[in-house]
């Protein structure tokens, strides 16, 4: 093969590998490019605790079901690295879910994750449904600014502890699959 | 022309058609590459009907314009492939609408589409405004996880019957023009 | 250099610089592909001037904090392309905002944009935080229809007026960064 044939087809290669990345990256991003483990902590108003609470219903259950139906919160939630409540936080979490099933906990939230330490600045936004009966639900990342400017990805949720209605924490896994 | 020249312009051919293969689907997804034509099916709760209710109303109508502005519903509502409510859910649609205008009924959707059968498991979820008195209106598809993972695409609306505020169907024509 | 040589290397300039273009566009988008500077005018109806409010809250603020935490508005507002109120509307942004936080003033907002002229017809969805203490903030432009098919993109939003509780004003500088 002469040294044009080998040049020829070093550049072919070379493309094909730009092209094919370009289409992996299109077509199926397979590993995240950004993934953020982070904590939930929701502490519900219960109309005496103004210091320590996060959330507060803004609607009351209605009375179809036995799972408080239409009950919407809305929240400010500490967002921390570890499990820990009394963590720094490294993000806040404002945003709403509510119950929207008749006879088992189930809801749907759509928040914003707020970032502004010295690490991140910006925010993600979230939306879905939360299948609480599910050990694990995903959620989607449809935006973002910032640091995570125009960002999309999934959000799956865990549940990682719950104290009756008064408070519970939820594992937030979040992966980017798109980032700028 | 020489053999070499030859096998040089069939790698520019092969590569450009990828490349601009990528730039159609980049800039210009003109055919969906997944479509799914559901039904919706909401039946109001009026106090009485706990068994058949799919929706509830969370909040009231406000005192501005005549058309139940303000009011918010939550739903956990069937979704079939044809119009007959009692086949067998293919989904559920769980999320909220509310009415915003002050003189004719038009509203705002937020939800997810959930699906568990052995066709499709995971979620598709969708925002946007339900200008009620046009024919068809679309809203975005903004997100999906599991088969739909990080979809993207139109969901167009079509009232499909009204039984007076007690119940009604939607025909959702969902189009999806990014599929991973 | 021959000729074969040269044609050899126009032809990867070329396909380099398509794949570049390809690459910029995946990976960063520098520039909006298209921005409309628009303005945003919210009367909140007080029980009284049906005439001409425009926003209504749908549910009462909660006892957490002193901000009306939990206080949700439901909008169909008008959007005009200079300050002035009595401008003709360009668009109507139809969706609503809660204020989220105990102490300070902060919202969020989901909502969508209505075109209807000769100039645009269309929606765009947007969704965020509206951090108000911030001069800019940055929410997500998460899909459109019509003339603005599945775009995607930054709006940023800044007060430019506010009198009481009664009408405020932002500046809403949208910046689609994925234009079909």
């Amino acid at each position: 093969m002469s040294i044009g044939k080998l040049v020829q087809k070093a550049y072919f290669i070379l493309i094909f590998f730009l092209v094919s990345n370009s289409y992996a990256w299109a077509f199926k991003a397979e590993e995240p490019c950004k993934r953020l483990v982070l904590y939930y902590h929701d502490i519900l108003f219960d109309g005496t605790d103004g210091v320590n609470a996060t959330s507060a219903a803004a609607t009351n259950a209605t009375k179809l079901g036995n799972t408080t139906f239409g009950m919407l919160v809305v929240f400010d939630d500490p967002v921390t690295k570890d499990k820990h409540l009394v963590s720094p936080p490294v993000a806040r979490a404002q945003g709403f879910y509510f119950y929207d099933t008749k006879y088992v906990y189930n809801a749907w939230f759509a928040y914003t994750l707020v970032f502004n330490s010295s690490e991140y600045k910006g925010t993600i936004n979230i939306m879905g449904a939360d299948l609480m009966p599910e050990k694990t639900r995903d959620l989607s990342v449809v935006g973002g600014t910032g640091d995570f400017f125009m960002t999309r990805g999934i959000a799956t949720f865990e549940t990682d502890a719950v104290e009756g209605i008064k408070y519970f924490r939820l594992k937030m896994d979040i992966k980017l699959y798109e980032c700028y």
